[in-house]
């Protein structure tokens, strides 16, 4: 298959790339804002339409990357709720979008929420807003796809590998290795269902 | 109490002033874009800030409107899935974020999503998105208010009074009349739960 993975350097990207390519029978093409073998913007319409201008069609589009914003309620702005909205929230929706024109007949779109969209944590009410959106858009579009394209998303528990940065937010909550998080990404792309929110680690 | 509710000529909007009404012991405030006791666009910062500051503080705050895009997702763009999250999600949470500062200790906010949230229909894919996102923000929220603060989500079924014009686009549900919705706004504003999903009808 063909797969177009955004966000490939991060750390589940970079696991991604490593389960994806243990039997070699997949070309992938690795797009980040700044490295990879393509750069994109998920931001930017023009970017994502740029993308898929360079790639041509794909069987698999994978998206393991977006920002959100965190910080107290009490404290919130709308301006800092929608950096959420407009970065992961937004952007993944638009490879979503502009993908399913260049994804082939039963090729698979695989987006990325995150535990908090399902058990909120201090400081984490746009987490859960964002990936609980990504999570609807996921089983909505599952029934509107053409050509038997299916869509799903991988929600993770805490990463083992963030665990020294962000673990103080997940008090209680245990980690899964971005490896194992990585199976869920090819049960999307080498599977056969759709709508499905693949839960990691809890 | 003191209930500002925003969207009061709606069909819920008006169930809800009925219900509300039946003991006459709340003191109402309608608001809406262009009529009711003072107006308010959702969408607008401005709008909502100077809202608060002709109401003065508040025992709950009601939103029961927003608008979403409908249409079929092989033809949708990130322009027409913006007008979703632009108006009904962060309208709603921007009066969330906005309100709170405006709200009484053990107040409450009261939010609108709708079934199509958890059961997606043709053409819905911006509508379940939303609704998802709204619940997710609830839910998050409610551990973070401050001074016994409470925030809840009502979903309801299709309207019987929005049957005639929508109905052709909720094969096989079940619909519930407005009055029967407005008792769920009632048990969030007058009850003592938090962060909960009132569903109606389904």
């Amino acid at each position: 298959m063909k797969i177009l993975l955004i966000g490939a350097s991060g750390t589940v990207g970079r696991a991604v790339v490593d389960e994806l390519n243990q039997e070699g029978h997949h070309e992938i093409i690795r797009a980040g804002r700044t490295s990879g073998d393509v750069q994109v913007d998920l931001t930017s319409e023009e970017s994502v339409t740029a993308l898929f201008a360079k790639t041509g069609n794909v069987d698999a589009s994978v998206a393991t990357t977006g920002n959100l914003f965190f910080g107290p309620l009490t404290e919130m702005t709308t301006q800092n709720f929608s950096v959420g909205l407009q970065d992961k929230l937004l952007g993944q929706v638009r490879l979503a979008l502009i993908g399913q024109h260049a994804l082939n007949a039963g090729g698979s779109i695989t987006l990325t929420s995150g535990i908090v969209g399902q058990e909120p944590i201090a400081q984490g009410v746009n987490a859960t807003t964002v990936n609980a959106a990504l999570e609807g858009f996921v089983k909505a579009a599952a029934c509107e796809l053409a050509k038997g394209q299916r869509i799903n998303i991988v929600s993770p528990t805490l990463l083992a590998e963030s665990k020294a940065a962000y673990g103080p937010f997940f008090p209680g909550f245990e980690s899964v290795p971005a490896a194992r998080v990585a199976l869920a990404y090819r049960r999307s792309i080498e599977g056969v269902q759709t709508g499905r929110v693949y839960t990691v680690g809890y």
